[in-house]
């Protein structure tokens, strides 16, 4: 007998047929004398909904009490599906009882529509499993120390997955999902993709970060933190399917390197073109500007990825960063009204269509020449590469996003991602 | 300056148009300087919608737990609602916060889907108003002592209205709804029914108790308990309209009768088909009957409305009562499965197809007669009473549920109700 997490995302509780699959699932697994907590996302297409009403009401960029009444209207679309699958619980013949992030408590800080989570108190949730209840729990979302519902960002529920898992020592999470693990890159660009049984934190993390959808990025996060052993697969199984065959199947994100495990240089390509790139050209090459700059960028809560400071010349030097798309047109505004005015720079220029493709490998570490391979295969491609970033375990390039495709499947196939692991 | 409370149904949150038109009219109000608090109802559909999805869920009759679920699900109709007005709100520019009822907090009673209303922490919605915001509170709902999310039953929006018009003492309770006041009876059945200017509470009780839909009965109580003058009134007036204009439309429940006032006899006709009959045959007539049996009844959380005893005759009698046809089946199995076995009594039988149609009037305190002449006229159309209550203020009778329309147009013309107030 374990704690078990299970997670299940929109499409997975898309309509009643389905939620009663989830449920019959979930009972399987409690009554092989598991544990069961399991936190489903809304109902596929009820976010959108919720938020489309939202943008009819308030066309406009919302300000921060805007926020907090998309996190309230938005919340409601994973208490609804919460409910909905304790009932479909308890009409499988399970004990089963649903709960909201404020009532667990899941504790976030007051970044409202991205809040980070920052405890939860599982007494409440221990003790009805403790009497043999299956505990639902409301994903994607907590409540800050006033009191007010606060939402984790798109994806979120995977996260609270986790960090419920984490709080309670889980044996496993397992994120049920439309995709039936991680795959060395996206089917849909690569056809030759192919899945991976195992891929260890870091590499998830890093795929994850560069804008692989199978898991939110803070939610690998989370599981490396507290060392959550995580499962990615399909909840598109039959529900009856034999529970050791189900435990074995998808992708594992392990921790642990085995040591006698020939590691593939390169497990995955990941690629990104929710990004946008900002230029400050002809900024003043003194101390303190990168913080002037990307202080200025923080304080407004915009996330930066890719940062490349270009060499100086003339006492003057061009300074580029990416942003999230979504940012892009409040961070280039923030830039020309406030940093511009006192930064003595000359101008800020920014482009939407890029795109960031990275190669990611553990096996990076003890191999050489890894990123200079990838630089030759962009350039047989006649691809430019417009900045790059780099780190211990994977390499991306920023180029015009309408080479995405092409880099990706010139890179699956030059790191012999279409054959078979060893 | 006064403080206003503003409740909205369903119908006039139906739509973001509708939604956006009740912005506007609640910044009239607030910049005519006045503190205004808010409770929408969920947008029309949403409840019948969410309470659908956990029919196909779990068919069969709820257990306790499942109403829990229930009101984790349809709690988040007008927490929606509440979020989007808002949002309306501060797209009209003004400063706007929503509040679940936990967070205000509307503190309950736990019997889940119709619990009754404790308390109310106003603290932090007249710190809200200080600071010039809106204040916009979901009706319907509210949170147990266990911090378990409660709702207060069909049309409890309105008795959230008037309870935190009550805990806050303001001026008005003005109820917007889709009509545009109280009428004499319901026009779809009489279309000569008069919309009243002022009707007494006691009157207003009564017509809620006995089926007008204008209002729910518990928030007439609430009103009546803590003084609240009471308005209601019709959403569907241009938003626009002076705001003198409005605040003197609809029907104003008044508290205090007005001596000089020419009361009419009766006020209104009220019916509902809403009820079923049970009656326990061969019931041994000796004391605590009626208790053994209504108090089972009670003890199953079943309203009983109507009760009669008959005579005895052998040392055995007949006892009849009605329940929300809901309840009636429960009510059925519970007094053949529980209460005859104990009670020594014959039989248990259940009619299903009754209505209750009901006279009400101040003026029937200094009239006498009045009674009377409802059974002449109910005799004269030839229909059969099945059973009679009365009150200071109104008779009620139950008659096979065919008559209804029938019944109601003969009473509202036989007490000159067609004809304008003197």
């Amino acid at each position: 007998m374990a704690l078990i997490v299970h997670k299940y995302g929109g499409t997975s509780m898309g309509s009643t047929e389905r939620i009663k699959n989830v449920a019959k699932r979930v009972a399987k697994w409690a009554r092989a004398g598991h544990q069961m907590v399991v936190v489903p996302s809304a109902m596929s297409g009820e976010t959108n909904r919720l938020l489309g009403l939202a943008k009819e009401l308030s066309p406009s960029k919302p300000a921060d009490a805007t926020n907090r009444e998309l996190d309230m209207l938005a919340s409601t679309g994973e208490q609804a599906s919460s409910a909905l699958l304790a009932i479909a619980l308890q009409a499988e013949g399970m004990e089963a009882v649903s709960y909201a992030g404020w009532q667990v408590s899941v504790r976030t800080d007051s970044s409202y529509t991205k809040a980070r989570i920052e405890s939860i108190d599982d007494a409440r949730v221990r003790a009805d499993l403790e009497a043999g209840r299956v505990v639902v729990i409301t994903g994607f979302q907590g409540v800050d120390d006033e009191g007010n519902i606060t939402t984790l960002g798109r994806g979120g529920s995977d996260t609270s997955a986790v960090a419920i898992a984490a709080a309670m020592k889980a044996h496993e999470c397992l994120i049920y999902t439309d995709v039936d693990g991680v795959y060395t890159t996206d089917p849909r660009v690569e056809p030759d993709a192919r899945r991976l049984t195992t891929v260890s934190f870091e590499e998830m993390l890093e795929m994850a970060s560069l804008g692989s959808k199978v898991l939110q990025i803070r939610s690998v996060e989370f599981a490396g933190k507290y060392k959550v052993p995580l499962r990615v697969l399909s909840s598109f199984t039959p529900w009856d399917i034999d529970i050791n065959e189900e435990a074995k199947s998808g992708t594992l994100i392990t921790f642990e390197e085995d040591e006698n495990m020939e590691q593939a240089v390169v497990s995955g390509i990941a690629f990104n073109r929710d990004e946008a790139k900002i230029s400050v050209l002809g900024v003043p090459d003194k101390p303190g500007i990168a913080y002037h700059i990307l202080g200025a960028v923080a304080d407004a809560n915009i996330e930066v990825d890719v940062i490349i400071q270009n060499l100086s010349k003339d006492g003057k030097t061009d300074f580029s960063f990416t942003v999230h798309r979504n940012e892009f047109a409040k961070a280039v505004d923030l830039l020309k009204d406030k940093v511009l005015p006192t930064l003595g720079a000359a101008e800020v220029v920014g482009d939407a269509r890029i795109c960031k493709v990275s190669i990611v490998g553990i096996g990076m570490r003890s191999h050489v020449g890894v990123a200079a391979k990838m630089f030759r295969v962009l350039s047989e491609e006649g691809i430019n590469i417009q900045m790059i970033s780099t780190s211990e375990i994977k390499t991306s390039v920023v180029i015009d996003e309408k080479y995405m495709e092409l880099a990706v499947r010139a890179l699956h196939k030059a790191f012999d991602l279409d054959q078979p692991a060893a």
